[in-house]
């Protein structure tokens, strides 16, 4: 799916939710360890159990390179098995200069044949290019993350050098990512992560990208409200896909595993399509 | 091989290259690009030819990764050819929320049994924490890269808040990063990575962080100065480690690979003896 048909596909199925993949074995029902390709079984589970109340999938690719070799098998498996209707991440963080990000962008836009990746900034605009050179596909850059450790750095205030009268305005180093990264790419091709922990950064973010779609992570076992995201994320295209991995896969380790993640799907969704409704009016 | 044996290592084998396995089918010698597993035969051919000449070798994941699952074997079948008196370095990038990283540090630190993997910086602390828990293995973090980009965001200028006065310094984003990081572990367990091409910032990086060891891409192909970069990053326990890739493994595409990448590490390899000579008086 393009990002382009996301906002009506939202509106179709009442619901922002994307759900996260973050499968790890020792984490399934324990009645499914034992089998053969638990964590395939486990991840098509989800989706029959997910797909009606979400749009979109995420797939943390830490998680199956982490099962070595047989992982990308797994990985590449469920990513077939994701509906064509739904908007597939590859939830990857790459970053690395011109000829290295290029392999990235193959890997994951060709090889394994995502909507979206998300790639780290760090290494600036050579780093990122590759992936725009994709224009059906959509890169996610970081922004601002839900985590504790986005004060360190992300959270720096930058000055602006240059211009001849010694004047400079000051930001913050995520709003600076956000505001330059936004110039390389149209809006059909570039999202940013905004953490769901984040809500007045959030408002600030709006501000700076009116247009962006957001991948909001932090929902759920991170703690971030869904609410206040919508009220600060809000844009005229919706703008906003809402990640929760967890709380909606791990909600259960007993053999209900796929009723109570539908259950935990659902409650998202129904919260979802009250914020549509009252912002849609 | 752990960091702190890294120096009487230079010291025997009177040189500090690694030699970096960015290795792609299409780029290979055109007599061995049709042969079955010809990524892994050039790779073991590349460690044969150049092995005497380095101390070191860096596996480039992303080109592991675009091969798919099989990639993944390849690398792995690599990484257990490389001398167990080589240092193996997974240059990965990854960076994510901490039990997010905690998969990545397992992936590159257990399923594969790298001595060190790169990791990138901007989500902060708990992003890297999960890396220095393998107290013997060596995380290696984006300083200042040698790409164009690193304009982009490395090099803004940031403020440090907080102080009663007012006062603040005014630091480079990567000069902080680097401060920053040297207090999350110990100098056997953290690198940064310095391009070749950032000579003068290397000697201000080289007085932020005075015993870590540097990880210098940027020779060769992306043209850094060997002498130069000796002056400026030099320290007590030589502290350098240089990665040359390209300039190397695609010296030559003829049936003659393997002499022309020896030459070209055995060149690179009698500049370091050279420097080694001189410094080391």
């Amino acid at each position: 799916m393009q990002l382009k048909n996301l906002t009506q596909h939202i509106i179709n199925k009442n619901s922002f939710l994307c759900v996260g993949l973050d499968t790890e074995l020792k984490r399934l029902p324990k009645h499914l360890q034992q089998q053969p390709n638990a964590v395939l079984q486990f991840n098509k589970a989800i989706i029959d159990a997910t797909k009606d109340y979400c749009v979109s999938y995420k797939i943390n690719t830490a998680f199956y390179e982490a099962m070595g070799a047989k992982g990308w098998d797994i990985m590449e498996a469920t990513l077939h098995y994701i509906p064509a209707t739904h908007f597939s991440i590859a939830d990857a963080k790459r970053g690395d200069i011109g000829n290295t990000a290029a392999q990235y962008a193959r890997t994951f836009f060709e090889v394994y044949p995502f909507d979206a990746v998300t790639v780290a900034p760090y290494m600036g605009e050579d780093s990122i290019r590759p992936f725009l050179e994709y224009n059906q596909k959509v890169t996610i850059v970081l922004g601002l993350t839900s985590n504790k450790g986005s004060e360190d750095f992300e959270q720096l205030i930058v000055q602006e050098t240059g211009g001849n009268s010694g004047a400079y305005s000051q930001k913050k180093l995520y709003e600076k990512v956000i505001e330059k990264v936004a110039n390389w790419g149209t809006t059909e091709q570039l999202m940013f992560v905004v953490g769901a922990t984040k809500t007045v950064e959030m408002k600030q973010i709006r501000s700076i990208v009116p247009e962006h779609f957001f991948l909001v992570p932090g929902v759920g076992a991170q703690g971030g409200n869904l609410n206040e995201v919508a009220d600060f994320g809000w844009n005229k295209n919706i703008g906003l896909l809402v990640n929760a991995s967890r709380s909606i896969i791990y909600a259960d380790d007993t053999e209900n595993f796929q009723i109570t993640a539908a259950a935990a799907a659902a409650t998202y969704q129904l919260i979802m399509q009250q914020i549509l409704s009252q912002k849609l009016l």
